[in-house]
């Protein structure tokens, strides 16, 4: 199939090779010259705009940091909606707010063009292994068709309900994920002050109705986990920075819904304070930083 | 073996009979004539005082609802260190500060008398049922003499450490749990709001990095899972206001260790303002109340 | 002086009301007919569009309810920057993010005319009575031409700074008055709960260090205070949804500057909760329901 | 008069002094020798108990750190109560939970002494200038005999309603001042970071509805206002850590008046999280330090 894909940053570039490994054929595009350089070498076309990109293919991916740059490829003049055919479907990779992936989706069934948001879970790990999480938003028949080509780069490919409900998915997951992150570290930094060894509290908590997928997978405290950031310094994994993205995603997501999310703005605001302290780039798991010395 | 049975309520009855029923002789005390009667009915002998209770038994357990009483029951007069015989071993299942719990234990060391805290968790279905999870604080060798006593009643025996981690491991697993179940609650109920099926969320959520035992066991949406409170407007279960009890408990040993829990704090707040307004007698999992209209 | 109004509700039919008063000549322009008759009654001139109301005029005002607004009726075709003559001063009055505003005024300034943001507090009796506060943005030279125009509809006009500072000015005050007035409803709330006389508690709070405006000037403990809002059901007064805008529009720019307000951001929170529940429409002062049964 | 003075810290020390200076004759108790031998030096009788200390004596004042230490100075063998005359008045000035100190008056009184609570503010600084605010709990008559003896070392004294609510009142002001303190320093840091002079910004706020006592007596940013700690990096004032034990007592009160204070506890645990950093010492204001680099 002949596919154009544009983004090709850390998430972008190796969900673009498993799509090669699959004998796709790819048109590729990217703003920074370096990132396309490293696709064509690998064999793709390179297009010199969004537009080119989209033109003369199949399907159409995009990976994007943020709904402005998503709203801009896809609606801008020399724009993906620019450029692409009748009917050729598109899918939206990128972690954006609901309501734009919802504009964005119309524009192109305006035109004519089925289209998905797909955000996904997995970090750059998944990426490469493909074995990246989809969250799917778009109708049952575009979700079937788009389904065969995620699963290039992806395992678990889930279909949440109309366009703009993968974005709901992810960024509601994702807060749970933060509320919970930081639950772990305020119980473990806790159990340790009060004098329990915090490898016997993981694992009675993960037993009971404490556990959680930070407790039992992810654990922050030093010592409990091998192979997770908390056991190398809280370097790789999913930055701090990012976690906080996404909570002002779903924070802001909120707020448009007049919709309470108490401790979802809670841990936006203990993500931003560890954020200004410097620790943006550290794994969102040194979170735990603000509860015990190192 | 004879065993003395202080703390004859909504849990200890159900204990008690279940030890009943593995063969052992109880001498039972509490300070309702009535709850006293439920047990001397089924053949149980009746003490007048915690210290009579305490006298010519092999081992005493103790179910009380709180440290004060905890503390009373110990070791003012006619209570249960003023009675026991010299090295008898003593069990408090009840859930207090961990501090009262070690000061306790030190005072039944000094007498002579082993003693070992062991919460447990299961509610009182659990109780019923001799399957709850005992985690308990005491010595490798205290703990060991516990267990197959503890077995009667109970299916999990966790060794915790020494003494008072049993409620050190209690009372930070549910701080956890009420910081989780309130992530859930917001989680769900936000999905629900920006247009997504809670039932489709709640599955993607439980196969993702948001998962927890609040949102796969006991998810508090009604509609997603059967048997659990929210399938029947939040009867039985865990009541609020013993949530709200716990959480008070863990957040005053938090400050006499001068630790900051900042979710904690909220949920504690949070529960506060539920069971203010008319809410502490329904199952926990009913805070996602403050979250959405009925 | 003649000058060009656009925005007439609330806030804006008032002000412009003064101006005429002061012997100014007025031209206005809205998109909702009924407002702009209600001024073309008064006497002043009719305007089809922003660019037609910018037109022909010595200065030009505005007040309207959003950053969107704000920026779509300076910069779109047929906006207030394509009518305006070289040189012509420009007033925002609206209450939006400082990004916003900074934006704009320097669009205003590449096209050759000074622009001031000068949000507003005082509400619409100080709207009417002409005595509002203007918070200005800009430089000092043109903070000294807008001053005594402002001044025909305000008290107090004070210079903040650079263009956008109004703004900042505007929001962080309003952020502080948030907190303080949640922290006097839970101050009060709990000294009444305790058993205190809550006007006695009011006259101490207010003559120690717990005081502040929300205590001795708008007191929402009804019965200590007379005229203000909670003397009368809440009704009047600064509603609680215009709070909610604000602190909406504080917690984003926080979020832009990546600066932490814990506090704010759990005032954001209460007081979408406080407007879940219906309360939107009463004065900002009633979230004290939150803490107190009627 | 005779009096009996019980606790010479910090604060009880100028106090005492105060009221040699206006000729009282003063019999003093501490348990620490060298606090006691500071003031036999100035003139003092010495006693050798709590209940020495009040035998004998007009009046007997006690200036403690805690519950608990009131619990026992009064209540306990050899206390205030087992040698004080029948109907000498009792003043307790210390600043303790308020079911504490009803439960102490209630024993007081059944022993025939009236007693009043009168927890001060003011500081050391305060003390030392007899210019304290005394908050009095107790009948009309018990303040009105009070009044005379509490001008000797300060000069608002105000009656708060019956025993107890002087606790009530100094614990709910204080819980305000808290939040309000933190209010400001979210505010003025934000203001800065978003570009503005924070000393235009207090000045704005302080003249705005934002004004409170931390942002125009105690600005907690540098260089605001002269001769506050803020200008002195924090040393002196109100120390972080008194300010977390009187959030600790008022949190407490709370809870066991099932009354929810959302901010009360938020700040209860910033302050937390501020000594556990190591700023416990540092006046109260520097909790901006949370939210600025220095």
């Amino acid at each position: 199939m002949k596919i154009g894909f544009i983004g090709l940053g850390h998430m972008g570039n190796p969900m673009a090779r498993n799509l090669l490994k699959h004998g796709h054929t790819l048109k590729v595009f990217d703003v920074v010259p370096d990132l396309l350089k490293r696709l064509t070498d690998q064999g793709c076309a390179a297009a010199t705009s969004a537009r080119d990109c989209a033109s003369g293919v199949e399907l159409v991916i995009t990976m994007l940091p943020s709904s402005p740059h998503v709203k801009r490829v896809y609606t801008a003049e020399h724009g993906v909606l620019d450029g692409v055919g009748k009917g050729v479907p598109l899918i939206d990779c990128s972690t954006i707010d609901p309501h734009t992936a919802r504009d964005v989706a119309m524009d192109a069934k305006a035109k004519g063009n089925p289209m998905v948001d797909a955000p996904v879970s997995g970090g750059t790990g998944g990426a490469e292994a493909g074995t990246l999480t989809f969250m799917v938003g778009g109708s049952v028949e575009d979700f079937e068709r788009a389904k065969p080509i995620l699963q290039c780069m992806g395992k678990n490919i889930v279909h949440c309900g109309d366009a703009g409900n993968g974005q709901v998915a992810k960024i509601c997951n994702n807060m749970m994920l933060a509320i919970e992150m930081i639950a772990t570290a305020e119980g473990m930094a806790l159990a340790a002050k009060l004098g329990m060894d915090p490898r016997i509290f993981a694992s009675i908590a993960n037993t009971s109705s404490g556990r959680c997928w930070s407790s039992d997978t992810y654990n922050p405290y030093p010592g409990v986990l091998e192979n997770v950031p908390s056991a190398r310094g809280y370097s790789g994994g999913f930055g701090s920075d990012l976690m906080l993205k996404d909570l002002t995603l779903v924070t802001e997501a909120a707020k448009a819904a007049r919709q309470p999310v108490v401790l979802g703005g809670m841990a936006q605001q203990l993500y931003q304070m560890h954020s200004a302290m410097g620790n943006g780039a550290l794994d969102f798991s040194s979170i735990i930083k603000l509860y015990k010395k190192d």
